[in-house]
């Protein structure tokens, strides 16, 4: 494959040379991200009181993913594997960046290249829009990582009201306190230039992801828009005119919650329909996923799987997803094989013809003929999640329709058919122990390749990691040497 | 500013390939440094029993400021971040390299650029005289980090009477152990080959910094010359005449330590009669300090500050400075902003119209215009101190006149105006809640900033690092998030 | 002698731009090593049932050392010595590779050079032939770190009998379970291409070097050949006929151990054979050793040595070597002085006039004249060994004639005339109480230099280490600073 691709590559680069003739067959791809949203909080994946019409239109005419996973249970490591396509545990990126502003010299390393910057190189006009936290310092910055433009905030989250945080940020600098306000209720910017945002943040990242495509639409060249919407994620603030949409939820969270992921599906309608005003629709790739599963206590669902963000249970990273592409990917409502948010930037670059020099060893596989064939892109091949709490770790192994579990610090793992029994409710462990052992022995073998942590979220994490002596790998494995040494 | 440098550095660079045109407007610049040296141990800071007429002299015809920062309470960081502009957390240099030739291999890391070597290609003769205490492998020796000419020792310490150390020398080379003799009595060295110094190292340390300055006033470039005299630091070692001076003193301990001092200062007197002869001393700026605050219990004295060398109160690193500069700093016995160690970085390299190339970030700021002028350098930026103890750490965070502190392994913040109170004895943090909070969190800010320490002073400190998970940030800043991941 | 060096390197420039043109001066290298074998487990070293004729006749004719170190008590660290002429301590590679597939990305750090690179560069066709154990993927694979050829595994040792662990692998396969295979029953390989073997593995590596040795006859450069056989590390397995050949040894263990050493002699016969068919034999400086002490709990002996592999006593790391040159090295069966693993580096770099840049700071010296005239190599200066344990660290330190050990947590030095008490019963410490000090000192200094480990070889070592705060050298050396800071 990689022949294959050196030599598409080459082919672009003589087509670059020859300049100003266009390349219709590469598309232009434009991946959705949503933050935290839940495993049922969308219509085509099952909600039954949230509607989301543009979503499910989109999904109704494209294949949609049962078993997606995000790359980590939570949103900064999630995104980090997603943008490099490899586990974050490999470049010490286990962990989310300090927040407010402490992030000062810290992002995800640069030797690693982005997906961005793969296309950006191979032709791609790039664009971002959103959230970004992988890093807030110049060198960390979207226009530093292969994005032509960029239009959103560089933290973790953001408030959504602007005449409320902005009179909440002035407060703050009249007190003289600039260098330590919140990232929530700082500027948005656009190219590392601070703007003054007017709509509710929804809605103006949608304006801003429809003025790209039309900016992108009239260059001569395909581009890949990386929209990365920080709803339904805290703080929970939805417009009235939203939630007014669901008088038959009567719990408050939920309704809030209701009324932020409306708004996020008016956005993904006024993205849809700027990309048919431009003529680009039909030579679009659409990805559309969640950065890891729904926070309950917040009002998300990820009915009927357990657990929530920031678990390895299913509900903690297996997240509502589909492909759109017309004509090319087929309306299919149950692709119910294996996918991860990893898989993406090889089906990416494949798709551009790309150049991987630079790019390290790639932890995902292209899926787009599987997807398409409705088959499983990885046979055999495992997908891992570990999350580190205080003084254990948390981990899932995902292989073709099984799942070895380790939640909890006690050493007991246990094994589930995840396709069957999505709720996990049915342990298979004594059923199957060779497998089980095999999941374990391959998620050590995993394991050994992790770095240490290069920062965490809260310095008391970084505290708990040094007195637990983490990552105490020895009992997450529980690993019995055959040989001496 | 960066525009104008590099102007000036342009300029320069033209000239400097007109080559033997001399340039009279860059000034020489002499950097005294003493050991130890309490913050009232020279008459012109206050002292009553200890004079130091030449000092004095200087003072009085220049500007003395009187909230004068270290870098760091300690040696080894204070001059680490004297050299590179930079604090010494930045690249894990907060502690003390190991003594006694157990530093092989370890440094301040090659990629941190010094003043020096930044002076030296803007086309100064540079020169080291002293205590160095920054690394003693050839990687990191004087000559490597930019100084032209170097006399002194690269340890963290010397004795002073060269009959008595070169005995001791002697008998431990007799005894066949020469690997593991202590550093302070070893040979002294020029430029890496060991030389028989004959005088009071003091006395010899002067000479040296005078013949320097003889050699340096024949060439045609401006010279840079970093006189790091260890006096009056242990071993506690005065000549009989210096404390014959001082018929008063009646501690012991006090009286040695006059002595040294009072060494000290005719060294200075023999610094400025060579700069006189040679013609130089109009077109030179001096600049006096010490590395950090006193050490007591040895006969130091830093009233009417708090506390001795190695803590983050006053007296643990506000230190005695001058600056001396006829027809450019002004007379001026009390410049009362606050100036850092870090500070002499940037305002040396704009002085010489440097070019800051392959500098990493600097954390003072140019004072010259300020100190001239008799205004604040910094309105509203803070200079931090944090030195970790044994589980714990201590931390000052200077703002305008106020200071929040740290200090003791209780998680108690207090705020103190030491501009009025530098005995750190009012606490204001009930008056002003808001202020210490906003300190803390810029503390908290640069804290994530930190590097892991690559040494400690002696393996046991290593240990203690590593048993207590140090550095413990979340107690120190007590740290309460507000939204969740 | 490094400018000695330079011009030799110079002159062989000279000449291989020439070209064609053979160098009959610089000789072929073979080194046999053995692994895990003990100090008296062959005839020339005292062994009194197992015999060993063809290493016997080997010895005879050259200089057998007495007091040969091995670089490291243990196998990884031992060959990690080997290879780069540097204590392992010093890139932190310290503990073995994790077993069983888990090194992937881990290796010996690549800016590490290895002997064989040096060798390759200046001209030498270089092949390894047997177990590796320095990292087993592309980057850390012997052809990638200077072996023109390879035939062997790169594990930490190997199954012997070909159709056990070949039926062994092929039921791991069919269970699914590639990625978790025992290293040990895993296909050899040649240049990173799996091979099928068929004989013992003994005989199989003994015949591969053979054969490399007639195809590096009919080249025109000389060759330097590493032949490293897994005999006698576990599995102890051993072949019938060669058990046979011990008919007076009772103990089952023994029996098993002898015939697994009988088969390495054999081999070694083989290794002659081709090199007095070949024409090598006179030109060709052949040095066997054992990469560590003997594991007595599978049958070794390393009378009348203390310990064992593992331990910093004379058993664990003291190993039986030989030097053999016709003409060169003279036949002594009593060379006493000490040498180490770490000088053949030097000892191989300069006898091929290698070039040395890229090289770090080695830690051997070139031995060769020094055991031609039966001098000491290294006057006064030290050999180290340390290995680290559950909480503390184990330590040797020879020189000369002495050693001062350190052994188990208990902080106790010790201190023996290891030449005339090789049994390490009678402590000299309180007779000879500075020469302790200065040991201990001196290891302390080495220490300083150490890096963290980069790996361990399982994770509960790891765990280990961080739960116990180490290397706490604080206890190992009991360090008591003279001055303060």
């Amino acid at each position: 494959m990689l022949n294959k691709k050196t030599l598409i590559s080459a082919l672009f680069a003589v087509c670059a040379s020859a300049s100003a003739f266009a390349q219709p067959e590469r598309p232009n791809i434009v991946v959705i991200l949503a933050d935290d949203l839940g495993y049922s909080d969308v219509s085509f994946n099952g909600s039954k009181d949230i509607t989301t019409p543009n979503l499910d239109k989109l999904a109704a005419n494209g294949t949609v993913m049962t078993s997606a996973y995000a790359a980590h249970p939570f949103c900064g490591p999630s995104r980090a594997g997603l943008m490099t396509g490899r586990y974050p545990h490999r470049f010490g990126s286990q962990f989310n960046l300090p927040t407010n502003h402490k992030s000062g010299g810290l992002g995800i390393p640069t030797d690693e290249k982005f997906i961005s910057k793969v296309l950006q190189e191979s032709g791609y006009y790039t664009v971002a829009v959103g959230k970004w936290h992988l890093g807030e310092t110049p060198e960390y910055h979207p226009n530093a990582r292969g994005f032509d433009d960029y239009y959103g905030f560089t933290g973790g989250g953001h408030d959504y009201f602007p005449e409320k945080y902005q009179k909440k940020y002035q407060a703050s600098l009249a007190r003289g306190m600039d260098a330590t306000i919140f990232d929530y209720i700082r500027p948005l910017e656009r190219n590392g230039k601070e703007v003054r945002e007017t709509e509710y943040v929804t809605d103006g990242l949608a304006r801003e992801t429809a003025a790209y495509i039309d900016k992108a639409s009239k260059q001569d060249k395909p581009f890949f828009i990386y929209a990365a919407f920080n709803a339904p994620h805290t703080p929970m603030q939805a417009k009235d005119e939203d939630m007014a949409m669901f008088p038959n939820i009567k719990d408050k969270k939920r309704k809030v919650y209701a009324g932020m992921v409306y708004a996020l599906d008016r956005a993904v309608g006024r993205i849809v329909d700027q990309l048919k005003a431009s003529g680009e629709y039909e030579n679009t790739l659409i990805v559309f996923f969640s950065d890891n599963g729904g926070k309950t206590p917040t009002g998300a669902s990820n009915e009927p799987l357990r657990g929530r963000k920031g678990d390895t249970l299913e509900g903690g990273y297996r997240v509502p997803m589909f492909f759109h592409w017309p004509n090319k990917i087929p309306a299919r409502d149950n692709y119910y094989h294996v996918i991860s948010a990893l898989d993406l930037f090889p089906t990416f670059a494949n798709l551009a013809g790309a150049d991987l020099t630079g790019v390290k060893k790639l932890d995902g596989v292209d899926v787009l003929d599987a997807v398409i064939n409705g088959e499983n892109a990885r046979p055999g091949q495992s997908v891992f999640a570990m999350r580190h709490r205080y003084g254990y770790s948390d981990v899932g192994v995902r292989k073709d329709n099984f799942k070895a579990l380790r939640f909890g610090s006690k050493d007991e793992w246990q094994l589930y058919d995840v396709n069957k029994d999505p709720s996990e409710t049915k342990d298979l462990s004594g059923k199957y122990p060779v497998l089980l052992s095999q999941l374990k022995e391959e998620a050590e073998i995993w394991a050994w390749q992790h770095a240490e942590p290069k920062w965490f979220h809260i310095h008391r994490e970084g505290f708990q990691w040094r007195e637990k002596a983490m990552p105490r790998f020895h009992e997450t494995f529980n690993y019995k040497p055959m040989y001496g040494e």
